[in-house]
């Protein structure tokens, strides 16, 4: 079987920018969660500043499982490769979407909602508690795990009703939020992760690691046999129609 | 209690320019939905050949609930039009959207997906089931009921799972379909009911209109005391944070 | 239009065997939650104690909505009271399970599953966000409400995916909890709530009294209009059946 | 990889007593089934006459996912081998329930509701329209498949809301149903799949198998690497608790 291929997609802008955050990622977030992924993964990797932010449609059509970290510069992103991203999505491509990212031009498509939440950048504790263990996504992850430093996301998350929630986050400030989040879009998954804000080494943690390849495992398209097209018209029934218009 | 008011929106073309439908509906489709539904609401009226679509930031501000009829002029409606509708869903805005508006693109903005479908145009007999009998849009409406004449849409139907299915249509040709589903997209409430091709009289029936004047009441925003702002930013924390970031 | 009938059971053990108990609840926890809703519904009370535990084929039949609290009388409660009680939800009373009766057999009855969770008595905080806050439950309920002192549950909590999750806990102790959850069950609403021990002030608080209001107001059955009965053998079909069984 | 061992209950009434059903299944419904399926799985068979109805713990213990075909004998499954299965759902053996299993007692002890529906007999045509074509249990099937001669169920279908509704069936007498519904309870996963009457030879259907075939695969438990004990008592918080509660 070959390697599944994954595309990640990081805007790169705090870590060109801020010595705090380049400290933490040197070489970008994208390259961190790829070395911590290891070689049981095909990557590309896509920034905001290449050509086309570096989601071809070379580089889609070959993109099992698309994972997204963005955050200043949502508005940037083109309209048209937003919309050839959730065309890929509904044709089956996978999509991870990480801490700001909820933000994104690609998840507010997805979800059709505003997708605000209450947030503080107050390095405090988080707590992911996982309120289904027997998920994909959670496999191998405790009943609970802890990240020593975060960015606050609190609830009212403005989502639509997730297919699940897998985690369920405590804030030491006193906030909690669903954190780990799956929906179906089309053909394809998707997953909203919440943890990762740039100042943290959170994508250097094995656990927030874990839950990623998980979630790459889970939302590679494995196929469906017999998809029918977009909107066909069915001109010859399956069965013989006797109803009759009145006049 | 004052009177809901409800917006109905009608593209307005067929009747305009078709025979067969202008004899069905000889003021509009919109005209004849408030005829039917009668006195009990106030209505506004808005086609697609109005400045700004007749959806003004006045005439929306005013709306308790919108229905939405479209079909051939889905591409020519303006996206900044799309922008605001969906803006005053997410803030409680009822949306009921009939027949063909599963392709409309504020359908598709608020859904996410494709929202495509099978579909025949046969004359050809529906009966629609009542699969959740207690849900407040299945008032007063029977196990099922009949229409003798109606276009075909067939599963797969491409939109993101329902909170509720409230009724499932069975197709003398012999397919099936989800056609009244139910949504919540930020505090608006959604409902897509499948019925009402232009050229049958489905809107001259009174259990089409009877589940059309139940989702209305259905969908009526009823106001939430305490909802947060967008992306507020909580920089007092509820509880003291103890948490030191390692130098 | 008449008053809904709530049926208040208790099975009203600890407050007449324990004097912490009975300072806080001198006449049960029934009579309180009664007397901090007011005269806006009619008022059953029953008992474990009663015989049928005060739960007669009349007093169901009269109910509207059925307030259930218990805790460590669960294993003495008849079964064949549960029956009757899980047929009437099925007929469409409405039901609102209190704090510990998530363990009680009526809601595993209902619910499928084992319906365990963390706990601990520690007197500790307890703030529940609004997750919903667009939910005929939360109407009138601020962002979050916070209980000084309560018994904590947490995650991982054993349920089927609820309907809609209204609100989460977060705990001083560091645990979260789904503590609003809905569930349809035939023709019945239910709602399970999780504050309400014992030991602590919680029905006095009247926020957690609105929401058992807006519960009640939101579980009353509407009635549908034509239900089928258990399992009809419709002998002549709806459409001619042309289908020949091979010899 | 170890095969994954499936265990066929078969009430295995019908095909003793029915010449009819004999000559269809002249070993029985769970021979069919298995020898249809191959030697993909390891198999264990239990019918309801013998001890435990075949169902004793060690063969429980070893059962990674149940099959159950029940239809006369309901009433006399005894509770007590009800409980044993219920737990180990719980525990995370997978189900699957086909046909008229909807009405025996496991099922509705998972479910929590009367389970009931229409139905008839006239070996009409039925068609299941493949609604999730991308749901690991519609793995190879068509966009819809044909079963000539069936026994009807029709909606409404008095079950909670599935997970996911992967099949709807089309009934040539002219109702409709949701054939394929998948349930998460505790760990374990639940499918219902309606097709299956015993005087019909539909488990000698290829796709029919291939559907019961995907199912296994899917309702396999992958284990949870911690799950909590049923009820644990955390006495000591993962946070300080500096609460005090009031004398």
């Amino acid at each position: 079987m070959s390697k599944t291929t994954v595309t990640i997609w990081n805007e790169f802008i705090h870590e060109q920018k801020d010595e705090k955050v380049k400290k933490v990622y040197p070489d970008g977030i994208h390259r961190k969660i790829a070395q911590m992924l290891g070689d049981k993964y095909n990557y590309q990797f896509a920034t905001q500043d290449m050509p086309e932010h570096g989601l071809t449609q070379d580089v889609l059509a070959k993109t099992d499982v698309l994972i997204w970290w963005a955050h200043v510069g949502h508005a940037k992103v083109e309209d048209a490769i937003v919309d050839r991203v959730q065309q890929r999505v509904l044709e089956g491509m996978g999509l991870i979407l990480l801490h700001s990212a909820h933000y994104s031009k690609i998840f507010k498509r997805l979800m059709g909602t505003g997708c605000g939440l209450r947030w503080r950048e107050a390095n405090e504790k988080e707590r992911l508690w996982t309120v289904e263990p027997f998920h994909p996504i959670a496999k191998g992850i405790p009943q609970y795990f802890e990240l020593p430093n975060e960015e606050m996301y609190g609830e009212r998350f403005d989502i639509p009703d997730p297919d699940k929630v897998v985690f369920i986050s405590w804030f030491e400030g006193g906030e909690v939020f669903r954190s780990g989040v799956t929906y179906t879009r089309g053909m394809g998954k998707v997953f909203y992760f919440r943890p990762g804000h740039e100042t943290h080494p959170t994508f250097h943690n094995p656990t927030v690691i874990k839950v990623i390849e998980n979630a790459i495992d889970w939302a590679k398209y494995e196929g469906a046999t017999d998809v029918m097209k977009a909107a066909p018209n069915i001109k010859v029934p399956l069965e013989t129609i006797r109803s009759v218009e009145p006049k």
